[in-house]
């Protein structure tokens, strides 16, 4: 073990415990850090509107009130904010984490953001000498109230090694997928599908309805076959009953699917469904649906053949 | 029970026992007319190519040279064929069911075809005092075979009931979707979003190839969270395997597709996403893959980012 590794100390009942700073405390951060509190571990959170550090404080963590205080003696730095600007503002702004975290620590970005970014954010961070993990997630609020997050991971052998005690605490499915930006090109893909299955959902579900069929009996046979999905089990019933409260942000899916257009083109990768989804979105945004559930596409797609939304 | 339902008799061991004509025992046909006959019927099947009905045959089924001979005895006549103009011509052709059968016989017709031509014929049938549903299914050659296929069924409820001891034996997900046609509509929104998860699929693929991450990692990880279908379950190794042996070919999904696209069109219902997936089966069968799996539509997305395919 090098001197740049986590230190870790045990407490009383013998679990390791880290020393985790936790910077965005929303929607997933939130429950995400009550967990790692739950699990052990001294975690510190930082959150622009200070009252979203209520719940990690009343299980036993402890509110900042500045990046720099929250980091300044963490082993780990998680973050999970909301794009790219912002993750580079918290590492890189003034007071943020390559200036006042202990060198060697071990930086774990759950944020979902461009890729290049990611591996030039990573860069930077490396020549102060700390570590860092690209591990977006995908299972929504529900995955992170129940631990049960897919992570996706870029980075070092190593560094994924040394993450993965806290990242089993968050996650179920927790996968190594490559290099730095690695985790935030699978993401990339896993929005890209989760959009496309969305809005194929919603097209199927306004032609069932033109044609005055049973739509719950329509959508359980569906389900039982090759166009089950885990899309059709979370966003059918929503639509149907036009209940489109978040959950994820129209906003977030089409900042995702800005990622996702942007990576493609990037790469010289052409993807023609990706790029028809990525219109819905932004129409569903422009329509004025963007503080609703992603499924709420559905009310584009319905206004688009003249129908109920 | 009037004069018009199903005649039933009973064999030694006290099963119920219908006789049934089966015509088409293809890929999907044979293996549900076996289970059918395993399952204590006495049934007789018609194929074109007449080598098909070996496996009925060897079930202690019997083979028949016409349409007209499977059927003279049939209180419940199968169809499972490629296309509308195929069930128009087993029903409605010279010697066919509605010329040939039992008036009262319950026409079953598994095949996937047009709404509109399924309510025409229905009507048809009912004219000469036929009982007639659609019954549509998905699960493909494996479900057919492990008698595990989801059936989506348009018709009276009363004829669904009737049909109900019939689909039980081959599917696992048998649902009264509404009225006739409805079956088809339902089977219609299925190819829809079948066609579109493949691509989209396809498309993420391709674009974790381009970025050179662990793309089998990836599939793990999108499979356990929001992105996770049946689609990716069953099609992504195939894509990442570059094997794309049938399987449902994409001749017959291209079939489908032109189904979708003209009874949305009817309906005046806009579905943006089904018109690009059409147009890329379309490109797929034009490229010469019309024979493959329709995971091969992985090769048409693929090739359009000038890609190994």
């Amino acid at each position: 073990m090098t001197a740049t590794h986590t230190t870790r100390s045990t407490d009383s009942e013998g679990t390791t415990m880290t020393r985790i700073a936790f910077i965005g405390l929303g929607i997933m951060g939130s429950p995400m850090a009550v967990h790692l509190q739950n699990a052990g571990h001294q975690v510190t959170g930082y959150n622009r509107s200070p009252e979203k550090t209520r719940p990690l404080v009343e299980a036993g963590g402890t509110a900042a009130t500045s990046v720099a205080e929250a980091v300044a003696d963490a082993d780990v730095v998680a973050l999970m904010v909301p794009d790219s600007p912002d993750v580079a503002e918290v590492l890189t702004g003034e007071g943020g984490v390559l200036d006042s975290a202990k060198s060697g620590a071990l930086i774990i970005d759950f944020s979902t953001i461009r890729p290049d970014v990611t591996v030039e954010l990573a860069e930077q961070a490396r020549a102060k000498g700390f570590r860092m993990i690209d591990a977006p997630v995908s299972g929504g609020e529900a995955g992170a109230k129940n631990a049960a997050l897919s992570i996706m991971v870029g980075g070092s052998e190593e560094d994924f090694e040394a993450a993965r005690p806290v990242l089993d605490v968050v996650g179920k499915t927790v996968v190594h997928v490559g290099p730095t930006g690695s985790g935030q090109t699978v993401k990339a893909a896993n929005q890209l599908i989760v959009a496309g299955n969305i809005g194929l959902l919603a097209e199927a579900i306004v032609f069932l309805e033109a044609y005055g069929v049973d739509t719950a009996a329509a959508v359980q046979v569906l389900g039982g076959g090759l166009a089950g999905s885990a899309v059709l089990n979370q966003k059918a019933e929503k639509m149907l009953d036009r209940s489109f409260e978040p959950g994820f942000r129209i906003d977030l899916h089409h900042k995702d699917l800005g990622i996702v257009t942007s990576a493609a083109r990037e790469a010289g990768v052409t993807i023609p469904l990706g790029a028809v989804v990525a219109q819905l979105m932004q129409a569903a945004r422009a329509g004025g649906d963007g503080s609703l559930d992603h499924s709420a596409l559905f009310r584009t797609v319905a206004r688009l053949s003249g129908r109920d939304s």
